[in-house]
């Protein structure tokens, strides 16, 4: 008979954490992951002695779940600080690339994150880790409709900045008169009821601001222009349709699953998670230790790693668990079978990175009526994302660009300050306040920064399979093994890497008793 | 000639508030309305006695803003707060309506905006007065797309609870296959070019979620239902066009541009922004002063009212502004001429209410991901508000019903148990939760409140403009002058009433000066 204990064994030594999660999951063990349920491991680890590397947020949630279960977890990381991508830029940061040094010169109080700044609410397991760890969320305010869309690229709406809500009115508008002209001239007989066809026609009335007649002259919703001639009076006129979907500006609009509202990000910073975190993890964390070598014989890992000095340490564990980003793994001496090294070699990372400003005053919110959301473009720049915080204050940092994949891999290459007359220039044809009202900028270029390079994996499912699978006593964690890019992939990761882990453990323990 | 001066002392004596206001924006004495304009009154009130009745916010801004001038402001309140209807209900508030007490029995940091709870981005007046009086404001999330519509009242759809998003994500998905359909077919040939035919496909087919031959068969928007089977899968399954159409749900989607992304709220309660115009205005604020009487005579006016042993007192201005809401000031003692009078008695005023609701967990944020955002329902609670605010704490304050118009005087007629027994049924029925969770509960129907009567004014373009002209020495001022039921109508009209006060006593200084 395949009992309980049995099945998670084989599971864990055959299949991985993914699979050993599966199985625990499905032996009710643990909750199936939903709303609210607790990641809740049972039994002990009776000291057995697990060597983390690197405090990101996966590393820091796999000691922190072994460490309740009462594994003695040592955790490496190469940094002097915990938290990995998850990081905010203030005051005296130092960045972390190659090239020339950065060190940040914004007010006391102001910041940017430059790496995972915002939740998903259906991203339950970060959430309950905020809840856990008492790290308060607020709402990330993904929209503004009275942000821009500008166009430098295309004939259609060239160099002319339009509010989102003038767009997304104006495509209302024109998506219902055409379908209204269409029902109404009984084109669409054959597949509406008479029934569904009138309920069709008033609700495209509705949505559309059409007319009795069924026309779009332009919606209340487009907004007065306050910017625009005739001075103080609303200006309804529609863009062309021609023009709109030239442009592509309607494309901006349309946001996938993850950007759904509502999103919230940390309060005072993405780092505040990690370091809670880290906090619980307290002295089991060294920081600057730079991993050398990860070797293992039949009972136990050895890890090496040089200290902030370059002097050589050795520590040992039971099993170690890796979660380190790939191109840097991919550099570390191991006995991983080749296969193994390939795979972890081919895995391709993106060349995200960011740009904060800090300017003088908050003219997006004084003068444009922006509060959060981002601005969007087909310039280098890409987008320029608004603080959902401190609203109302002073000053302010804004995020002059975020580039996501590998569209930031030429804006990084260049020098922090190419970089920044780059996002002051094309920033200020979207925002002619900027010249007069900046102060500082930081950037950071992730494929550049030595710890990471690279922002964030894009892991096939193929790849993530194979990277699952333990290799002797060592695992790998990372949101490069679940869910590329977001912190909700760290965590999970984390979860089924110590399940996996604690498997193994309880089954070795039991069958040394024997 | 016609001078300035002269001008606007015509305009502030023929035309009242309105349009001295426009009168002197016109002639350059002050900045138009627009964005982060400040409001910049020049010249002195050489200690001119201004009687104001009413500590709201249109009160209190006029007083705030009168003193600046040098103006010797005295303000009656009836009540012993300030705010009106700019009110948070906290542990220990006491209801202010007829019928039976309530004595609020929330935790301690527990609270609801009983009134006036958001403000439009477009609102610059009211956040010019949050920042230039330093209240925080942080984002109202208004709509999260994981709550729920529920129909109890049409056949399609009865007694279902969907998701925000299904809806949406559905109806997108339809009007696009539709469009697409009749597109495709040639239907709108004649008014569409070539290019924007093709143009158009391939934007609804991303829009839409469409598949290459244009249709839909529902898009992941809708999102993975947890809670729906089979178990764990996603269940993208779109609901039928018919049942969409037939319920009216995507009439709910559908915001006006007060409701445009993004909202804010005050941070900690709508009631901080009063406060912090009361603190500016200080001791020149009586409270429990009801109005009896406003007598004027040729060079002054005369208020008298009772203090709160019912005590008789008198107090001489100048001018007097009363911002009282109508309903009460037709109860005053006035020497108003007869058509001021029925004016004042015609204006009708909704009977909007709200609950507050209490519950041991925030069972909507973990087990249903809604943060932010409300539920809308045909039931009699009408819709459901989620907290934007505290998010992942242990407790929440959720509003149990928010119905506006005269929508909510049937609810509100109730006795506040009744109320409460209400709102725990039919909101049981969305929230299964809603019994084991629910700790307290506390109600108010501005209809029934001793010193409102009203929830806000419904008042008309000629009513409006007949309540703007100064009755001799007495000017109105409130919402009822300019945006019925929003703060920025305090704002506005507070501004507007300050300016013609002014400008008819610098007027008549300087007559008396000749």
């Amino acid at each position: 008979m395949l009992t309980r204990r049995r099945f998670i064994e084989r599971a864990a030594l055959a299949g991985g954490a993914s699979l050993a999660y599966e199985a625990m999951t499905g032996l009710g063990l643990m909750a199936a992951p939903q709303a609210a349920a607790p990641f809740n491991l049972q039994g002990s680890g009776n000291g057995t002695k697990v060597v983390v590397i690197g405090a990101g947020l996966a590393g820091l949630t796999v000691a922190y779940e072994l460490g309740k279960l009462g594994y003695a977890v040592q955790v490496l990381e190469a940094r002097e600080r915990p938290g990995g991508r998850a990081h905010t830029i203030r005051r005296g940061t130092v960045s972390e690339e190659d090239g020339p040094s950065q060190t940040c010169t914004f007010d006391e109080g102001q910041y940017f994150n430059c790496g995972a700044m915002r939740i998903p609410y259906h991203h339950t397991t970060t959430l309950g880790y905020c809840r856990e760890l008492q790290v308060p969320v607020e709402t990330f305010a993904l929209v503004s409709e009275a942000a821009y869309l500008y166009q430098s690229k295309t004939p259609a709406l060239k160099d002319r900045r339009v509010r989102f809500r003038e767009v997304h009115t104006d495509m209302d508008g024109y998506v219902s008169e055409l379908l209204s002209k269409a029902v109404a001239d009984h084109a669409l007989d054959e597949v509406l009821s008479p029934e569904d066809r009138e309920r069709l026609l008033e609700y495209l009335r509705s949505k559309g601001a059409l007319d009795s007649s069924g026309k779009y002259h332009g919606g209340a919703l487009r907004g007065p222009d306050l910017a625009g001639p005739p001075e103080g009076t609303p200006r309804y006129t529609p863009l062309p349709l021609g023009e709109l979907l030239g442009s592509r500006t309607p494309y901006y609009l349309d946001l996938g699953f993850q950007y759904q509202q509502t999103m919230v990000q940390v309060v005072g910073g993405t780092d505040q998670l990690p370091r809670a975190l880290a906090a619980r993890v307290g002295k089991k964390v060294t920081y600057r230790a730079a991993v050398q070598s990860i070797r293992q014989g039949e009972r136990g890992v050895t890890v090496a790693y040089k200290d902030a000095h370059g002097a050589p340490h050795e520590v040992q564990g039971d099993y170690c668990v890796c979660a380190m980003p790939l191109p840097l793994l991919a550099q570390v001496d191991t006995d991983f079978p080749a296969d193994f090294k390939a795979t972890i070699a081919k895995v391709p990372y993106a060349a995200a990175g960011k740009m904060g400003l800090q300017f003088k005053r908050r003219f997006w919110e004084e003068d444009d009526q922006i509060f959060g959301g981002a601005s969007k473009t087909d310039m280098e720049i890409g987008q320029i994302v608004y603080p959902s915080s401190g609203y109302l204050g002073k000053k302010g940092v804004l995020v002059g660009y975020y580039l996501q994949g590998q569209a930031g891999r030429p804006i990084g290459d260049k020098t922090p300050d190419e970089r920044l007359a780059l996002a002051l220039e094309q920033g200020s044809r979207i925002h002619p306040q900027y010249r007069a009202e900046v102060e500082s900028g930081f950037s950071v270029a992730w494929h550049r920064v030595t710890w990471n390079r690279g922002s964030w994996s894009n892991t096939n499912p193929a790849a993530r399979r194979k990277l699952a699978e333990p290799q002797g006593r060592v695992y790998l964690a990372g949101d490069h093994l679940n869910m590329n890019a977001w912190m909700q992939g760290a965590f999970e990761s984390a979860r089924q890497t110590a399940t996996a882990v604690h498997a193994r453990a309880v089954a070795e323990q039991a069958t040394a008793r024997v």
